[in-house]
């Protein structure tokens, strides 16, 4: 960093070093202090252009950048302990900046989730945000992908394919048109798009009960497929139990928001994880308890086929993409 | 992630996660275990055109990345435990990305940082390599910028300004001219600004002696006016003592290569710190032991006027540029 940063990064980013490992970002480095439990890391991106629109408002682009992660972390069972911050910037709005670390600053107060440190540097190209953030979890209580059995429940929360109809309506086309006279529910979802929920009110719930679990960023089928795949089992889904929001039911029933760009559309950031059927009925009373919805989409079978996803007839769907892919 | 980047991350980057935190790279999230022992955070990004040539090698890109963010952790004492990568890629150039990850695989073995987990995005600018990198230290005892005190020596390790060169040198003009016909000298300035060397042997020794200490990475000038400015001192610099490489003194002598530009080229990434008299003896020792060249440069002294870079006379010589800025 040099002095024109060191300035702005004082102004705008000092307020959310709220940690004392910090130092007040006046150093090269943070602490992370440790009394013995693991450190869950994850780390993920965000790219003008792929993950957020160049006119998205700075403060959504701030929350999307963290909230991803924390999604991470509440799928891992993890609380949060704090991120350090990527920003490749082309120049130094600092409305653009204050707006940014206005976004920023309310998550941090509300996730808990202290900023420890970052680097800013210049770019010609597109506003990249990354993001590692840090989580605790008790020694060896991470949850992970593997770990499904046969027999399981397969369980997401809230509700899939919010994120991906809200970018269509924001590109414009068949959904913008059907969402013109219905402001409410497009809203709903280019608010799911812009800013994700992260779930991480259940995190303490998927650490006591899930098999196994991580968020569902790319779209439900590839990531339960991932999940299936490192626990080398399978699993049936029923895809009339994938829960929908009141809008995406408005687009389906329109023919505009088919079964397979809802399962493959990504963005969701809900938890999808595996539970035992024994700890089924203590997971939803928890689940409720911390006040998030989920519903059973399927069971884990045995098998290295991949998932099904199951019309009304019980006959296998032909998903002919899983996923978003970067390349 | 979706399939594509999967199996490139499979093929190429699992063989680097070789900490069982990383769980192979199949998971969403690593675990850092600790004993209780402090975790030291830092993060810093490289990006081409800005911090590395877009003809560069792949494996020197790679190496750069890791480097400069293993630097800082030597110069706060702390041992490396591992690292997360987000790389941003235009495509995937498979020849490109097998030596990038040679390059990385072998830092990876030299220094023991084992790669924990990383995110790749796809991004229509230029490529960025954002690493998060990991310590340890005894509990309190990550060295800071803050803590030196008047009396103090001041010291850097190894030589100042050949990086600076070293792009010079690639970039054409006088300073290229000048080595046409010393390949020998200009191999080793270009190799100081792509392949930075970390002072990793000397964690311990910073961290039993120093009373701060930094990483020289955008300026000796620049950075010692940081640690002077946090540390509420400032400091009186012998310029004549700051140690140069023979290829330096060769351009210097030859009237391409100032004072200033040696001061304030950046990307040294050498030690900075202060070290108690009563400590220099014990330091000078246990860093012959470490194998790494130390010199004392001046004393820190009461003040907040910013540093002093003292001229062979005495007088004080006027900066104009102090280090790079990004902005």
């Amino acid at each position: 960093m040099a002095s024109g940063e060191d300035s702005l990064i004082a102004r705008y980013f000092k307020p959310l070093a709220t940690d004392p490992g910090a130092f007040g970002l006046t150093d090269d480095a943070a602490v992370l202090k440790s009394a013995g439990e693991d450190i869950v890391v994850n780390t993920d991106a965000i790219v003008e252009g792929v993950h957020f629109l160049p006119d998205d408002p700075a403060d959504s682009i701030a929350r999307k950048a963290l909230r991803v992660n924390l999604s991470d972390l509440a799928a891992k069972g993890a609380v949060p302990a704090g991120f350090v911050l990527t920003l490749a910037l082309r120049d130094t709005d600092e409305a653009w900046l204050a707006e940014f670390a206005r976004g920023l600053g309310e998550d941090v107060a509300q996730f808990g989730c202290a900023l420890l440190g970052g680097d800013t540097v210049s770019t010609p190209g597109p506003l990249m945000i990354s993001v590692t953030a840090f989580g605790r979890v008790p020694t060896g209580k991470m949850v992970r992908r593997a770990g499904a059995a046969a027999g399981d429940r397969v369980v997401v929360t809230g509700t899939i394919g919010d994120a991906a109809l809200g970018l269509a309506a924001l590109r414009g086309g068949a959904v913008a048109t059907a969402l013109v006279d219905q402001p409410a529910l497009r809203d709903l979802l280019v608010s799911r798009y812009r800013v994700p929920q992260p779930r991480s009110a259940l995190a303490w719930v998927v650490r006591d009960h899930a098999s196994a679990a991580m968020d569902v960023s790319d779209g439900l089928a590839g990531d339960l497929a991932k999940l299936c795949d490192v626990s080398r089992v399978s699993a049936d889904i029923d895809a009339a139990a994938v829960p929908l929001s009141a809008p995406v039911m408005f687009l389906a029933e329109r023919g505009l928001a088919s079964i397979e760009s809802i399962l493959s559309g990504g963005d969701d950031y809900e938890i999808l994880c595996t539970v035992p059927e024994e700890r089924f009925a203590a997971f939803a009373a928890d689940a409720w308890q911390a006040g998030v919805a989920v519903t059973t989409i399927g069971r884990i079978v045995e098998g290295s086929s991949g998932p099904r996803f199951l019309d009304a007839q019980g006959g296998a769907m032909a998903l002919t993409r899983l996923s978003y892919s970067h390349f």
